[in-house]
């Protein structure tokens, strides 16, 4: 093959001109370049009869308005340079026997490859209807960007796809995560010059520095110079080439150049330069896996610079399309219109001479052979359909990790700190299977136990102090990165070619990440329409460092509102949990992880708390997802004054605190506690399938009583999930976040807002119309008690220990007593 | 001062040893030297001093624990770093009369700064009680992250500060966007190397592709080498130097080293550096300016290696303290229980010499002098108090622009290319005050007009086709990079410093930049509070590409549900507008650029649409922000059947035609049509500002009919925001956007998720009791129309004119005409 690296001296920064190339060489013959270009033709025919065609797919009678779509939609700018790496791609394939796919990542690409899962056969295979005929070549066009068809990315119906790349920036991370624990596959990867320049892809170049060269694949990124976005030239394509360059050295790659636009010299160099890449990445990975040594190698970066809409006229009239943004999206519009336009449009689809290569309607067989076969194609590569090879978690009993909780809020505990164990023996029996990601936050978050099952991945270098408490190694199940953007964009790539895996983050900050969770739960729910896509593993979510506990981080770190994103999406694929202690954690955790196709979201204090269930009644409970504790109740299953409900860990002991408030001073109400793990319960089981019906609600909440309902979030999605239920209009009382916070104690910020154990109290008094003429001591003595609280907080910087010498009883009704007292120091933390 | 740039050949990346910089140099006296570490001791005390102590601030006594907080918060790490650059930087300010100010990127590096605004004076001024002697100080230690005080960030109550840093990536975009249009000014910047890590940060170091050196002022950044996160490494601390230095320059900057960790040899390194640095600035500045010649300069950036926790003890126990994560938050925790570790504590604190240092509890006055004075004090200048220096943004009148509406619902217009000429007209006239901002979708919103006010601006390589419609200047008024994170944070940037100024994005893509927006919530209400904090203008989010419009781009740029997220913020900071039609939109575009201290979010369609209300009625209804529009109801004010109603343009127009069909097949229906432009009417006026009272809403929707509402997003918000409202529990129907899409034509979309005309009309029909014997052969043939309408989209790509021969009134009561056809063409675009 003869290929040299020279440094790059190519200072030129046009897209056009005779290639110019980092790697030189000419490894195809000319029969080959001939083949490759007709390829490369026939695809390009593909996508702009997607674009415009609804008869006539073959062009066999002259171009006129009636086989022309109504409506133009589609793009076409981006194609011509995604075929180009798609193709050259597929001779290495063949020549290697290498797996690996492909993963879109400029804006709108579809066009190039659906055409080329059309040119492979796979998508006919799939899609019967689309066959490799005139005939199924008319409706493979006309579903295109039509209604009730297919869209303009690379979306769930298409097949080979894990990324859509609807919403930009995601690519790279997709693939790192897909090449995770995948030692042999390869993610080619385009990554268009507009989507380079988000913030998430921009900070995920540096996903190498997470990658183990023996045990994970590798991503061979091709960076797209197509010049343009929708209007505006990129940036990466209008700095020099010094700046180019030095910036992907500092990436930690090692760029190799293809620039221009001569279509001859250009296959013969990318032709080349690919081949060096992969040559390069099984030389590194051959060096890291037969010496036992990870390390971190140079890895190959392509930057591709050719024309946006290249091989599209230059001009038309005197506006420039191809090398313009005008050829971003459907190249010419006026074709309905402008008969001169229509007869342009027709010369240049007939210059890619589909008559010549689709004789019988299909692809003539000899080019056909260019393309790998079976799952070795890109296109049917089953890693891009990973339900296909999930293998369930292996997983301990989660019993097993029980808290001991002999009497209901008897015992303090670390519900994060347990359940990591749990997380940690997972870890330990999926060792290539499971990973848990993070940004810089597992510690924190109580999780640590995890590093004795697999440490931090990391290859950057060591210092010494990091055998000190660092828990880093090469090979490891833990990511961290501090970017929620790549930690989300790894696991998603993981999850998405078949495995399992946990992202736990601070819950403020997971809003960084709302549009990527939305974008996902749309990927998700589509792939439900698609028969042939395999369910994939459950995105599980574990929010902590929760907004009731930040009274050192303050106003910024309070936001619980991730719950209102996530509750917008689609019933069929999202799930929130809020348990309310310990055991109740372990039964969600392991529910969320054998689950499948959904986003779990898990809502815990990693703080100690008061632990309110054995594991029997935490498993009873959370399989019901919502239920009355007789054990906190003294309505004794009758008609209760009043109902105080609760939703969320730190939410549930403050209610309860209310209610041995109450009855401290009103020993004869009748109070019925009910606790809500499963957020969708409120819902009407019309709107989601946990949703219970009017009748269950009525039955445990009742018609016409007060309700006093103390929520981890913001109110109002409470009021939102029940607003339709049985008398909720009126008797539905919901304290949560309500936006006042500032450096608090967690007593003073509940107070702020209205959910601490006094307010709560008080709220139910206002209710309760028994009550009515008796409350106003017990009223004034709360108010009081809420004061002293305050100002000893105020004073001390700490909360009073509010709970000493109170007892919560063993089982049966509410009783109080004054024996065996249970401290809550310091739970603040 | 015989600096020299050497190429970097420094190889080591420890922090530790005597100082290793690019620029060689002393520009220290050895008296000077003496001094600026006097006040770098000083300010690590009060850095240490605010995390631990609440009594003895002098340490006049032995320590004990009875002096120390009941609980320790708060954050040294990154602190020695920020102080050592910020003071090095006050010796530049005062020999060169800099405008400056300091924004503190790392994460909880509040002690610093604060320790500069205390020693420069600023913050005594502010904050009188925290005065310059020892009760003074006592109460500036103990207010620091203590319940009630403020918070280990730079927070609102900080003087000198634009930029929190709560959630991480936002530095440098704000940093920019506080010298746009400020010439004079610098912004030196420190980016922590966690912060670095993230995408919004990694992406924004490309701001100098958009900084004009003539017209705008300069960035400083200088990249905290800290070595370490939370609990990690960091990325860019451990890469090779060469890949470090590549990066920058690939970025666009010169970087200079400054490494180490000796104080003499740092100190003068120091010095030296940023002195050349401000030298450079100030040369590229001359350069462009006498030359009238933009161009985009090697910028320079300084990158800071030091250890973590610098100055602290190295190890504690057999632990690593300094130069590890463990000096990340409070260095030593343990004070409270191990009587050694205080001793440990006292004696570092004691090395800072607070008795010499602050001899009468104020800092030695020889010290004081190294600072500025009064506004070039980074802590005391007005530039981080930007509402001082707003002035109104000059605005001509917007009714000039006004859409000519002689009948309702009789013509069709371009709602938003209409207002464009507003926004051009407006940046015409602040050519120096206001900013129009967007990820590269300005056109295809259309709003180019703006163009010929204001280009684009651009610092990259121009081409030969850029002329051909390019609109790129290097001065200009828009500012478009593919990063919403960027976008957004150059206009908080902008507006935190006294301007104006208009985010445009698609609908879909702003939850992209949700934690942007819910952190700029925040500063705006916690500023509230801070009595010197003046008012800044409103940051204003013009959101279009609308859900209902979504036919070619499909389910990924469907999301409607920014709105959520903006809803829970405070309510004295958030509002919402959907303005129906083009004069209302802009009426409500001239209110929000008038208004200050809100986050503004206005929903409006780009395409072509049906105008309801002139001038004078739009003027009308957005002032009252609801009202009943009688031109389309038939109730004459008596009581209705049935409450149509409508928030959002696309779902006005589909509600109308609702009424239309309505009133074709019962013609004696009493129908009473209310549209929506203030979202937070709906809420009760006991929650938001602008709310109704439950008197003014029942005038409005009664309190016993029922309510067919059509909004714009997922209608679950509606229910929250009215489900307190009489009545509404049994009466209310929304019908909003419930994640049902895929490649649609509008009316699919809308039949998808029953927010079209027909299933509007069905649904009032059933819930109408009158009708309840008379609705079966309507409904049957709204039906049969809906089913063929959407057959025939099917079949064409296009939707059906459905409007075509109908008519509306030109005022009062409905009547139903059939001369003057107005025809529905292709609004869908």
């Amino acid at each position: 093959m003869g290929d040299s690296i020279e440094s790059s001296q190519v200072e030129s920064i046009s897209p056009y001109g005779p290639a110019r190339s980092t790697i030189q060489g000419e490894p195809l013959t000319d029969e080959e370049l001939k083949k490759y270009n007709d390829w490369f033709k026939a695809s390009l025919y593909l996508s702009l009869g997607m674009i415009y065609l609804r008869q006539n797919p073959l062009l066999k009678e002259p171009l006129s308005k009636e086989h022309l779509k109504a409506r133009l939609l589609g793009h076409f700018g981006s194609c011509p340079g995604q075929i180009f790496t798609y193709m050259h791609f597929n001779r290495l394939i063949k020549k290697y026997d290498l797996d690996a796919i492909f993963i879109s990542g400029p804006g709108h690409g579809a066009p190039a490859v659906l055409s080329q899962a059309y040119l492979e056969g796979t998508y006919s295979e799939v899609y019967p209807e689309c066959s490799e005929d005139e005939e199924g070549l008319q409706k493979f066009f006309k579903q295109f960007s039509f209604p009730g068809g297919i869209g303009s990315h690379a979306t769930p119906e298409t097949p080979g796809s894990i990324h859509e790349g609807g919403e930009l920036g995601y690519s790279l991370s997709h693939a790192f995560g897909a090449v995770f624990d995948n030692p042999n596959l390869i993610a080619l990867t385009m990554v268009g010059d507009g989507e380079a320049e988000t913030g998430p892809l921009a900070t995920s170049w540096h996903s190498t520095k997470f990658l183990n060269p023996i045990t994970d694949g590798a991503v061979l990124p091709v960076l797209h110079l197509n010049g343009y976005k929708i209007n505006n030239p990129t940036i990466l394509a209008r700095i020099s080439h010094k700046e180019l360059e030095s910036l992907f050295i500092g990436y930690g790659y090692q760029p190799y150049f293809v620039e221009g636009d001569d279509i001859e010299t250009m296959h013969q160099a990318m032709a080349a330069t690919l081949e060096h890449a992969v040559l390069e990445i099984r030389r590194f990975q051959q060096q890291a896996r037969e010496s036992g040594k990870a390390f971190r190698p140079r890895w190959p970066v392509i930057i591709l610079r050719t024309p946006k809409g290249w091989t599209g006229p230059r001009k038309v009239d005197d506006k420039y399309l191809e090398g313009y943004w005008r050829s971003h999206q459907v190249p010419i519009t006026d074709v309905h219109e402008n008969e001169e336009h229509l007869q342009l449009l027709e010369q240049w689809m007939r210059s890619y001479e589909p008559d010549r290569l689709f004789p019988d309607g299909k692809l003539l067989p000899e080019l056909r052979d260019l393309a790998p076969t079976g799952v070795r194609r890109m296109s049917a590569n089953p890693v891009a359909n990973g339900g296909l090879l999930r293998k369930p978690l292996k997983m301990p009993d989660f019993r097993k990790y029980a808290l001991k909780v002999d009497r209901p809020a008897g015992t303090n505990g670390f519900s994060m700190a347990n359940m990591a164990r749990f997380l940690r023996d997972i870890m330990t029996m999926n060792q290539d299977n499971f990973r848990l990601f993070g940004p810089d936050e597992t510690e924190s978050n109580k999780l640590a136990s995890v590093y004795e099952a697999g440490k931090k991945v990391w290859l950057g270098e060591y210092f010494e102090e990091d055998e000190n408490g660092g828990n880093l190694a090469t090979e490891g199940r833990v990511m961290e990165m501090l970017s929620e953007h790549t930690c989300e964009g790894w696991l998603e790539g993981y999850l998405l070619t078949g495995r399992h895996g946990l992202l736990n983050s601070y819950e403020p900050f997971i809003h960084v990440i709302d549009s990527m969770v939305n974008q996902h739960c749309k990927w998700l729910e589509k792939s439900l329409e698609v028969p042939w896509r395999a369910k994939i593993s459950s995105l599980n979510i574990l929010l902590t460092a929760v907004v009731w506990r930040q009274d050192h981080n303050g106003f910024t770190h309070q936001d619980p509102g991730f719950l209102d994103v996530v509750a917008n999406k689609s019933p069929e694929v999202v799930r929130i949990y809020l348990p309310p202690d310990g055991n109740c954690l372990l039964s969600c955790m392991d529910h969320c992880l054998r689950s499948s196709n959904y986003v779990n979201v898990i809502v815990a204090d990693k703080q100690e708390h008061l632990q309110f269930l054995s594991m029997d009644d935490a498993i009873v409970h959370c399989t019901k997802g919502i239920g009355i504790w007789p054990q906190f109740s003294t309505d004794q299953g009758g008609e209760p004054d009043v109902v105080m409900a609760s939703c969320g860990d730190i939410s549930t002991q403050e209610s309860l605190a209310a209610v041995d408030l109450l009855l401290s001073h009103f020993p004869d109400l009748k109070i019925r506690f009910i606790n809500v793990v499963d957020l969708f319960k409120l819902i009407p089981y019309t709107d989601h399938p946990h949703g219970l019906t009017d009748e269950e609600w009525v039955s445990l909440f009742t018609a016409d009583k007060p309700i006093i309902f103390n929520f981890h979030s913001y109110p109002w999605l409470v009021y939102r999930l029940a607003s339709k239920r049985p008398g909720a209009n009126q008797n539905l009382h919901v304290r949560g976040y309500r936006e006042k916070g500032n450096i608090d104690t967690p007593l003073e910020l509940a107070i702020r807002n209205g959910t601490d154990r006094f307010s709560l109290a008080i709220e139910a008094i206002d209710h309760v119309p028994r009550l009515k003429n008796r409350g106003a001591a017990a009223r004034d003595a709360l108010k009081s008690a809420q004061i002293k609280a305050r100002n000893e907080a105020f004073e001390n910087g700490v909360d009073p220990p509010l709970l000493k010498n109170w007892v919560w009883p063993h089982t049966g009704l509410w009783k109080r007593r004054s024996e065996s007292p249970v401290e809550m120091t310091d739970v603040i933390g």
